[in-house]
């Protein structure tokens, strides 16, 4: 199905097909209605990837039943910020389904498995980033990435990281998590080469105001090519670092 | 001297070199210390691109000065938020020096000359975001990229953007401009399959709050595939998206 | 009892009453006082609607006699954020109370039904903004207003909205819920010809502030003919948007 | 030309014209590429009303160009915050151009002339709230609506805004301007049957931060029936007022 | 023992005394140390009142060792933001200890009685500031006042105030109790010759930022003669209000 | 004039008069209209003060009209926050108008002068607060206050506020008037048995925020007895405290 | 150990060891790498003290495994905001550890201990502030310092302060902990020619905004000599003036 | 003069003097009145530096008038952000006056010169952070101390502050300065074993806002050893690294 999506964007780019016929067509393309929430498979067919499931604010009857329409489609399924209650919910009927608590968050996989591409890479500069960070990690290897993890190495003892910049020099595109202070990614912005996706926590107390100095301080950053998403935002900062990854590997996402 | 530096780094990726002895090899790579100021050769080495001068607050004299040292290092120079007199100064230097007055901003190109490469794309919500925008639409040229501009498409009057699908489909990486209620990067970024760099910028009154509500919406953006910069930072967003663009290009700044 | 105010406010209008004369006779319509509250009988004149009675803060002992006391003047309650034992304790009393769990609200519909007025339709951008979204309808519906709904239909995913243009033209006022970066009203407002009352809702986290983000943005909209109500204030767009519809019907409200 | 996308409106309510082929219809519709900017034609058709020119961060030859494209097509003219030199500009190409020094607006209006419609009142709290007020009536007005002015009856001294209910009763919409502690629209509000758009100014000093005190205020109003927009708003307040008004008139806008 | 100080003051004001003479006096005075609060007499003796305890952050037998102190010295105890476990625990103890609940509060008096003097009043908009108006209340009984109470006159209904001006101009000190936009004290403050203390409430929701937004109003309020104490503050709008009364009265506080 | 207003207020107290027939009386009651303002002569009658005229954003014909109009009446002018082309204007005019540099107002005075009663003491922590202070004393003195001053006493430098305690026993009220961290009003309402009025200013940098740090810091003052008016608002503060003054002479305000 | 790395500090002072040459000795010290974090023995060495454990974000397994990791080297252990269940969990493993209630900290001490130096001051506005203050001296005392408390001696009874200055002079560093308004350290800062390390917390209400008030207030401290840590960071405080105090001693951190 | 108050002191450590005897002989020591300030001779006393000059709000006679007093008494001057006529002004009287231009400051020293003691060492991240820290510096050196600059190593280069970690190693307290995302302080914090005075500036643009971002980003700092002063005051931190530097020398501030 995706590559009837494919042939479509580039009968629009040679010139072959009118913005006009290539929206009829689109609308041709089947959505299903829920009532409470449109399944969109639309999606799935230009960003190559499945509509994530947001967990908070659902039930866990919505959750079911939105994942199994997308199931039922052979996309992959990924549900952030899910308490294990929706885990259990969600293995009586998908049986593969896994839970990955580090990233509060269930994967449905699909049969289908290629070999992960290119190289993204997540640093984290405390521990309490962890959840963060793996959801962003998680994130990336479902979208067909090959993923590498470099935890705990904050600028307050700089040499943790120093000890590791042939890893860092690896990565096409890297997650950089940080609460505190949040000045990793300007440190690890100024010594590398490709993009870096900067993701702030809420960890921290007092005048770190659940997030927002290491999300002002990220903003700010010194060093070019750094980009920000929201607060404790792992599954956005994952996403966008596997986009730019596999546009680097010539397929996937593009 | 571009390629002494590539050849380091992918020593330290073969494996044929240690962290250390790389390190001992950097620290011998030149900086100047002009004194209020040490201009940092290694950057250009390490990112395919100069330092840019940022203007304000530096003298014109101090300015004068980097951009010398630059130069004279066969690298191309840019200088961001640079009023008329920086330029007749820097023009009386440097003959070639051009100012493009919709980015505020001042160019010294070198002779070589590369054909651009993939497709950056630079959209506007409005009219007055423009400045910005150029700013973006420059440093993404003067980085090797094409790059094209679709302004004054804002949410307010979509059909002017659905008329030019086909243009954001060509594009590898894209910079969303837009100050208001800073709605465009979301539609866009639900509309496109690559990277978007999304940029609020201070044009707006009263609850804009000279950036604040564009900022806010983008970071909370329900597409995902967005990332963000600061307020009015036409020269990271553009900075961000040649570095995306290039990699998929496999070369350049990699 | 209402026609006896609308005779006294034409007889002003008409210059038949003075002011003076017409403040002496509302002095004379009762209000009733049950010493922690007044129970207002002259909004009910005033607005064609009864006071509603926001449940967060009171007691059920003290929901109910206010509800008895506006009962007993035959006009319709609602009482908003009402949990289960709030309506399970007003059903003891009045049998026909509805309990609406979507909307959080407890209805006591008075005998008289007039045919539904007009049009509204409560939109929203995803699924989480449904509580909000079914107060709004709930409250134009019990002013006598017809209300279509259109939901998840947010700008990550603009083909939804697209399919529904037909719906939204029917609209006389229109109410848009959206958490998230709150961009729907903006888009909406740009489609539609008929006023457009946006609810930005606490739904999003990290930088979007408990919907700070959302009311930023609808506030500093592009679009004309879009005012804005609190955060999660589905009752204020609902009424808001009744008696818009219902001004245009000539009726009810005015 | 109004008349044709009425029609077009018209057949899709009734079922005569699917949305597919009313889009294929409204794209025909000609909107012109000034480069800097796109004048939407479409707007006009859509609303009833051109697209304001919003005077700050343009130049005069822009606005100059973009308001003979809209008179072209014999549709009224609305420059806001215009300084006199904008004025002198337009005047020299349009002799008919008007100038509203306390609206800080230019106006050019066109040959046909209706009688105006309904009532839309415009209140302030102050003196110096005048301006936005100013905004607000003359944008009514210019979209075809009687309208009434009552300044300088805040809260401090409300024997002021009593003395004169009578005019208040005649408005089918209220725009309500208030700075300081923004208190006049809840009174306004608890008043009135028709709705109200309660406009914040930043006339104020300290606490006030701008107008972000009577926003708030405003925005948390315990009355139903009041709707806010931006800070200084007049011109967004006076449109929303005046499709309300028109509305229950069962013309113009809708 | 009061007494004794006031002679002390007086001396000094009628030069009998130097400054030095009578800090040498005051220090002479005994505050008790229980290692975690210095339990202070000599506010008993400088204000006419003893220290209050605020509950929060105290455990219940600091609490009561705190209020045995100060029983001991025979001034009337009152213990703020209190439980009803803290009330349980002094009860014992002290068997002529009220709580009030609505109050939050628990009182300990002593033997002696003397006639209210004055005239403090107390109003509130809404039904929710009752707990803050109450603590105002009881505070300023106890401080030797008389207090009428005024509840649920909000601005959206100002008929139900006007109905009291009568005992509105009977006040010497007026304490007004706002949440939601806070703007009854300006209305009041426009209506009468004495001092207004105004206390904003965390009544509200959204854009009401727990008490922001009326507290920013408040202190941008139109009327002269409002102050204003913190958010929820109701202990220190009474004790305000009672120095003010009592200093009219010619003793007490003075 | 005066008197008829206070006869009128005793027989409501009385109980000879019902509130409706006051309103009716206080209706007759005239104010002028000068279109862009309503001069309230019925605020002096209320609060023994005139209407003060806030001069930012008045043009100087519309200050020197409007104090015409309170002239005409005999009662005193205060112009605040005036510029010396102000006064200029006025003195035309008024032969009698002084300037007060310090405290950037100008006074008109009537004839007739009575001796300063009770006594308010005005007290700033730097100085840089002179300004706002000065005002205050101003005000409080028009208002028929006796005044004493005693500046630039702040908190790191106690010794120099020790040495004058006597002074500060004297005041039956007190402005205390304070920049950076807002401290002097704690201390000071620590040390005296009358009320304060805490006026935070504009004076500091940085984390002060333009009088947000002493605007929250005295709001949460730990010493009872203070309550606070908007930074920078010395009329205000040195208003209120002349109510509370002249309460306490059984006179004036009462 | 600790000697080898001061060797090598010195070495590089005396020139006698390039930084080169420093830099690789560095990297030979070993760190520990539990994956989830990394021990960092390296901060012993160069801060004469262990990497603090901050409880909250950890599970108890983690805390045991780094406790044990830092304990086995021979250096004392602190944990920070641990629960009881914290403290159950050591002692099982580490028969010595102490729980300091009212610090909030479990303490592990190695057999060494030497006399302790100079002299640190840990001084409080109100009891609320307690626990901030007890983790700050507990911090102070583990590093070697001498430490006394004197709490309670908020600026409201400033005579509670002055009758022990005798104490303040001995302090070489002084930690002042206060909540509400945050004056105290203003106060101190005055009296005092000792560094002040001011310590907002988060005791307060309404306006205070959980430390805010106080946080503002101190960096806007008009006595010099202050110096501010986040808001309830004991730890942080107490560290601070453990390494003035013993860089006073000529000893210990340096 | 000093010696008589450092006398006092130690008889007050030594127990022979009581603390109401000192305060009684503090009391006899004089300041100047000079009406709008009150020259503070004491403060030389206790802190062994004269009370700086804060230029801003203060007119040139003044500045003249209070330097004269201080150096009248031998003490040296400092006034900081002084623009150059006050510098013109103070030179005419002073003829030793120097002009700092980088530092906005000008000094005016006395004859005795001793040598400077210990090591502060004064680092910034950019250039644009200069005047802030030639103003810690020159402080700092008029205390005293012996002071180093490290200039221009920001954590996007850090090679360049590696590079001179044996200057960093020698300080015995530094202050660090640094606008945007203000990380340096951290990563020194990191490194050094002296305490770290972090100075936020307002150096930076968008969601810098003013310096917001590095103060919430310092506050929030992972490493021990820092503490934090306002934005842009680099007379603060200069003072405050004195006071330490100059304690670690057992003289001096002592």
């Amino acid at each position: 199905m995706q590559d009837s999506y494919r042939r479509l964007l580039e009968q629009i780019r040679e010139g072959r097909l009118s913005v006009e016929q290539a929206l009829q067509k689109l609308r041709a393309l089947p959505y299903e209605d829920l009532g409470y929430a449109k399944v969109d498979h639309r999606r799935l067919l230009q960003k190559g990837f499945p509509e994530v499931i947001y967990a908070p604010g659902k039930t866990v009857a919505q959750i079911k039943e939105i994942a199994r329409r997308l199931y039922d489609r052979a996309v992959p399924v990924l549900v952030t910020r899910a308490e294990p209650p929706v885990y259990e919910a969600l293995r009586e009927e998908f049986s593969g389904a896994e839970y990955h608590p580090e990233a509060r968050a269930v994967v449905i996989r699909t049969a289908e498995k290629a070999a992960p591409k290119g190289c993204v890479g997540v640093v984290t500069a405390g521990t309490a980033d962890l959840p963060v960070a793996e959801e962003a990690a998680l994130t990336a290897e479902l979208m067909g990435c090959r993923v590498f993890r470099l935890y705990d190495v904050g600028v307050a003892g700089l040499h943790r990281l120093f000890d590791r910049l042939d890893l860092l020099f690896q990565a096409r595109a890297l997650v950089v998590v940080a609460g505190m202070e949040g000045a990793l990614p300007s440190v690890v912005g100024g010594l590398v080469a490709c993009p870096v996706i900067a993701v702030p926590t809420s960890v921290g107390y007092g005048a770190h105001f659940n997030g927002l100095a290491p999300l002002l301080a990220m903003l700010s950053s010194c060093a070019p090519g750094v980009a920000v998403v929201n607060i404790d935002n792992g599954f956005g900062a994952g996403y966008m670092a596997a986009l730019i990854n596999l546009s680097g590997e010539g397929g996937g996402a593009d």
